[in-house]
C-alpha cells in the first residue's frame, strides 16, 4: 500500500491497475471465508481437487477451481499438479488467520467486512459528497443512530462483534502490553463487546478483576456466543452514555471514541472521569493518525470507513490528548503499536 | 500482488490485512474519478485547499478531506502543508492515467469497475456456488443474454463501450505491434465497439483499411461518441454470429472469445475462416494465462470475473491454438505483451 508509484507508472500503470482491482482480491478471500473453504482445507487430511473441494461445499467445480486458482496466485492457498489434475491445500496463513475454529481467525472480520462494509463503500460518493453516513441509502436504516443500524438484529449483532472479536484477538495483547497496567486492580471494558480484549487484560494481569460493561442485549449475546471455558472476566449489563458509569481504577475505551463526535465524546470523559478511582486512569484504543495526518494509510482508510459508516472519525495524538485534558486527566501517554491500533493512557 | 507471503505474517497478517482492505482503496480512487476530483485538480492553476475542492464539486469539506488524505497516502495526489492547510495537488500518474480529457485516461474503465463490476462482485459466492453469472441476482437482468444485460441501456452501452475504449487507449499499441500486421491490406474488427484498437492499427498501418463490425446501435453510439476529427477506420453495422462476416485479409477478434463458450466460439472461428481472403488471418487479443493455469494473477483474477459477468473465461495459449486449429487455421503464434492483454495471430 505504501510503496511509492515510481516514473515508471507513466509508461503503463502497473500499481494503479492493482490499485483498481484490489476490490476483486477482497473479495476472493471474502467468498472463499463464506464458502467454508479454508477450514475444508485445514480438516482434509491430504489435497483434494477442484472436483472434490465443489462437491464437499456444494459449489460448481468450474466456479471454485477459478476462485482457488487466484488464491494460489497470492500464495494463501498452496497447489501441486499430479498427472495434469491440481491439488490443493492450505497454507500456514490461511490456517491460522483465515480457518474459523483457529485461536487468531479473522474469519468473522471477514464476514463483516463481505456483507456489511463491502456494501456500505459501494456508497462512497454519497458519503463524501452528503458528509455522513450511508446506513439508509445502503440498508434502509437511519442515520442517525448508527448503533441502531449496526445491532438492527440478533443476526447483524452477532456479526458485529464478531468483528470486534476478531480485531482484539490479534491486536489485543499488543494493546494491555502498551503499558504497565498492574496497578490497576479493579478495570471496566466500556463497550467491551464480546470480551476478546478484556479477555487479554485479564490474561496478562491475573490479580486484576476485569468486567465488561455494554448494553444488556450485547452482554446477553457475549455471554451466549463469545463465553469461553476459563473465563475469568465478568459482565455488568448497562449503558454508559445514559446510564451510570461504575467506580473503577482503570477505564478502557477501545474503538468508542472514534464513533462520535466531539461534544458526546467530552461529555463521556467527564463522566468517566467523576467515577474513577483517585489514581486511576483511562486506556484509548484506537488508531492513531499521524499528527499531521500524513498516514498510516490504513488510519486513513479506517476515517473515511468511519464517514461511510458512525459519525466519528480517526484522530492524531493530540486530539486525544486535549480530549482527555478537557475532562480532567493528566499525564497523558501514547504507545504506538506498530499494528491496526494504538494505545494511550491518562490519569486521574 | 505477487509479493511473496512471508514466514513473518504468522507473526502479523500485514499483508493478508492489506488484501482485505484492497476494496476500500479501489473505492477511493473509484469515487475521486467519479466526482471529478482529479480533472479539478488537473485543470487549476494551483494546490486547492479541502474547503475549495468541496465548494467546486459541491462536497462536504469533512468527506473530501479524508478522500483526498487516503489518496495522498497512495501518492495518487500531492500535498503540502502551508500555515497548517493542506494544498492538494495532482500528480503525472492522475493527470495521465485519471483525469477524464487525458488521451489516455482509464476514467471510463473506472466507472464502469465502480458502477458495474464492484455491485457484481458483491454476488462472487453466489457466482462460485452456482457456475454463472450474477447479472440477474445484481441488476435484474436475465443471465442467458450477457449482452442484453451489458447493453440494457444506451447509458449502460456507453458505459461498457467507454470500458472497452479505456483498455485498447493503454493496451492497444502493443496489441497491434505484437507482429508484422502490414501484409493485411483489409483489416475488420468484429466487435470492435469504440473503435479504439482499430484506430491503433489504422495509425500503426496506414495503408491498411480498418473496418470495425459490430451490432448497429454500437456502431451508432461509437460514431456519436467516440469518432476523432482525423479518424481513418470505417463502421459496419452487423451481427457477426446471426448475421454475414464481408470478406477481408486479417480480421480482429479482442476480448471476444473469452465471453462464450467453446462451441459457440468454434463456429464462429469457422465462419471466419470461410470468410478469409486466402493467405489471410485472425488476430486474437486475450489476457492469456500460463499453460499450467498458475497465474498471472491479474489473468485469474479476469477469467474469477468472467464466472460473475458472461458465460466464458480466460486460457492459456495451448485453448487458442487448438480451437483455431479445429476452424481450420495454421502457423497460430503467440506474444505475451507482458502488459495486460496478449496477442495470437494464426493463419488461413
Amino acid at each position: 500500500m505504501a510503496e511509492h508509484l515510481s516514473q515508471s507508472e507513466l509508461d503503463y500503470p502497473f500499481k494503479l491497475l492493482e490499485y483498481l482491482n484490489g476490490f476483486r482480491i477482497s473479495k476472493a478471500i471474502f467468498s472463499a471465508c463464506e464458502l467454508g473453504l479454508f477450514d475444508l482445507l485445514l480438516q482434509s487430511q491430504k489435497p483434494l481437487n477442484a472436483a472434490e473441494v465443489a462437491q464437499t461445499l456444494g459449489t460448481s467445480e468450474d466456479g471454485i477451481e477459478r476462485l482457488l486458482d487466484v488464491l494460489v496466485a497470492i500464495e494463501i492457498v498452496d497447489v501441486e499438479v499430479v498427472h495434469g489434475t491440481a491439488h490443493y491445500s492450505s497454507t500456514d496463513v490461511a490456517n491460522l488467520y483465515l480457518a474459523k475454529t483457529s485461536p487468531k481467525s479473522l474469519h468473522d472480520l471477514i464476514i463483516y467486512y463481505s456483507q456489511t462494509i463491502y456494501p456500505l463503500w459501494n456508497n462512497l460518493v454519497d458519503a463524501v459528497r452528503d458528509g455522513k453516513n450511508q446506513n439508509e441509502k445502503t440498508f434502509g436504516l437511519p442515520s442517525e443512530e448508527i448503533f441502531s443500524a449496526i445491532y438492527r438484529s440478533e443476526e447483524e449483532m452477532l456479526k458485529f462483534m464478531g468483528l470486534m472479536n476478531s480485531t482484539w484477538v490479534i491486536d489485543g495483547h499488543d494493546i494491555v502490553t502498551a503499558f504497565d497496567l498492574s496497578r490497576f486492580k479493579s478495570v471496566i471494558d466500556l463497550g467491551g463487546c464480546s470480551g476478546a480484549l478484556a479477555r487479554e487484560l485479564a490474561k496478562e494481569y491475573p490479580s486484576s478483576t476485569v468486567t465488561v460493561l455494554d448494553l444488556p442485549a450485547v452482554v446477553q449475546t457475549a455471554q451466549q456466543h463469545f463465553a469461553q471455558q476459563d473465563d475469568t472476566i465478568g459482565f455488568q449489563e448497562g449503558d454508559f452514555f445514559e446510564g451510570e458509569i461504575p467506580p473503577a481504577d482503570l477505564y478502557i475505551l477501545a474503538r468508542i471514541i472514534h464513533d462520535w463526535k466531539e461534544e458526546k465524546n467530552l461529555k463521556l470523559l467527564r463522566k468517566i472521569h467523576t467515577a474513577c478511582h483517585p489514581g486511576g486512569g483511562v486506556l484509548i484504543a484506537e488508531a492513531l493518525l499521524f499528527e499531521n495526518r500524513r498516514g498510516p494509510t490504513t488510519v486513513q482508510m479506517f476515517s473515511l470507513n468511519m464517514l461511510v459508516q458512525t459519525e466519528g472519525k480517526e484522530h492524531p495524538p493530540s486530539h486525544y490528548t486535549r480530549l482527555l485534558t478537557d475532562a480532567g486527566f493528566r499525564d497523558v501517554q501514547v504507545c504506538r503499536t506498530g499494528k491496526s491500533y494504538d494505545a494511550i493512557l491518562a490519569f486521574k
